[in-house]
């Protein structure tokens, strides 16, 4: 099988981080772009993080290109208290990361994403693993590569679980309801991987121990999961382990017989008086209509976190 | 196959009625009981309209048991005006039914349950339709019915969908949300059939002509689901039919492979100032437990609603 082409769209992030390392590391996908988001962080230090991540993994050649700054009904973002306290100030767990040798390309990240678009159309994959802000501009500005692209493997939403903003809504859809909303409307061929299955796939010590082991990008990794790690626990989100949100997206979209899927038109309310705003749920009114969209329900996590394992020691050896 | 033991926990209700007719008709189970509750009724109506459509359909040997007349957390039931307008007035449609020659048992719908869940145990399904008051309230005075009971297969709740009362409650639930919260965590093989699949599975004129052609039983019936069409219609629920909530229920608990599900620890907000009070949801708490309830998440309508076509117009025949 030839290999797919993928984006990552990543607002990095601790388990955007890792996104990045398993998308490096999986031979299945060849990595061609990373657009960065406002999110977890600023746009700027996003963008910089995922400057050097990739420079850490050796990866240079993979350009970085910057997304929107803030969400599509704002005119300004200000982190989360609740960001830093779960990714650090500096998004990376507080980490301080070997300093890239170069900066974000020139091109946009929205006009990168139209251009893939047309040029690998099925073959193109894109991730994106923070607010929908930077796809949905895509797809406003050309409409046709929400039909060209190949799969759109996004982590957010909450359907069959409690969301982590409030009980109705995950923070990656809060951030920007309106742009996901579009996104689930518009964009053909789309799988939420939700709080659902990512709650479920969690990451302790024991494994970052291993990578621990491997030299200084395994130490480095190491160390910026595990303040993930102490965050959930300390902030009582759970004392098992960390959920790996981001990589599992990655992980679905390059190989989505990890999961299972429920077949569903969806859509996130927009409306701010509902009591449900930023919930991802399904289109009553296109229950029997067909679709292309589906959530993820299910995990099978002993397969996929071995993998996971696996391509993360092989990317993390010195 | 042995046939098992069915009882029908309804608050009859004009999709109550079909339950009713399809588990008399269907030669899989034995409709040992029926148990009422108010709920799109009172308690007094619903309980007549079970004895009155059991009369019409030669069945006035199944026993029938008075349910609780209001919630759990009220001392008072008055019918909401939006069950009138879907139920008619008198539940049926405003249809006149033969008058049954008897009355219901002396015996309590609660302990009706209790003593049925021990002669029978896994033999046993009970199918609520209505509020989960009555089963709740079993399981209270004797919890140990919770895992002898074989299967308990609801009509209830909305899981990937939104809701009928609220964007984020289905009326069932709502009217009693603490029961059912309760059930959902003490009840041992739960199946919830919930707007997820009771919405793709629609009833139009064109069916219940059918059974208008085949005399005295099969006009009533008709008379009483055109008017529930004809309310989807008005309320501006569905245009093209009205949904088959109650009797999917029993085809499920009867066949499950009409249904996919979804096996997820669930529980219901029962928190008033949450903003998604009565929302059936899966359990953070417990997503890395075993579990033993699920819930349907989609339906094979072409193949269910064939099969009830055929169960119902064999006892809808004169």
């Amino acid at each position: 099988m030839a290999q797919r082409k993928m984006i990552l769209d990543l607002d990095t992030g601790i388990d955007d981080a890792l996104a990045l390392a398993y998308a490096v590391a999986d031979p299945r996908v060849d990595l061609i772009g990373i657009v960065s988001s406002y999110g977890n962080n600023t746009l700027e230090v996003t963008t910089q993080n995922a400057l050097d991540l990739l420079h850490l993994l050796g990866q240079d050649d993979v350009p970085v290109f910057k997304g929107l700054p803030h969400s599509s009904t704002t005119d300004h973002f200000d982190v989360m208290q609740v960001s830093k306290d779960i990714h650090g100030d500096n998004g990376v767990g507080d980490v301080t990361l070997p300093h890239a040798p170069r900066v974000a390309e020139t091109t946009s990240g929205v006009d990168f994403i139209i251009e893939a678009a047309h040029q690998y159309a099925e073959d193109l994959i894109i991730v994106p693993t923070g607010p929908l802000t930077n796809l949905a501009a895509a797809i406003e500005k050309d409409p046709a590569i929400a039909k060209l692209i190949g799969d759109v493997t996004l982590m957010g939403g909450a359907l069959t679980v409690r969301g982590n903003v409030t009980s109705v809504t995950e923070a990656n859809i809060h951030q920007d309801a309106e742009a996901a909303d579009f996104v689930f409307k518009n964009q053909a061929n789309l799988t939420m991987v939700g709080l659902d299955v990512t709650l479920r796939t969690l990451l302790s010590k024991k494994e970052t121990k291993q990578w621990r082991e491997l030299g200084q990008k395994g130490e480095i990794y190491a160390d910026i999961f595990d303040f993930y790690i102490d965050a959930y626990d300390r902030l009582g989100i759970d004392h098992r382990g960390a959920a790996l949100h981001d990589p599992l997206a990655v992980g679905i979209a390059i190989e989505p017989t990890y999961a299972t899927f429920l077949d569903l038109n969806m859509e996130v309310t927009v409306d701010q008086a509902s009591g449900d705003y930023g919930r991802t749920i399904g289109d009553n009114t296109k229950l029997l209509d067909g679709t292309s969209s589906r959530a993820a329900i299910n995990v099978d996590v002993a397969r996929y976190t071995r993998d996971f394992m696996d391509l993360t020691k092989a990317v993390l050896t010195d």
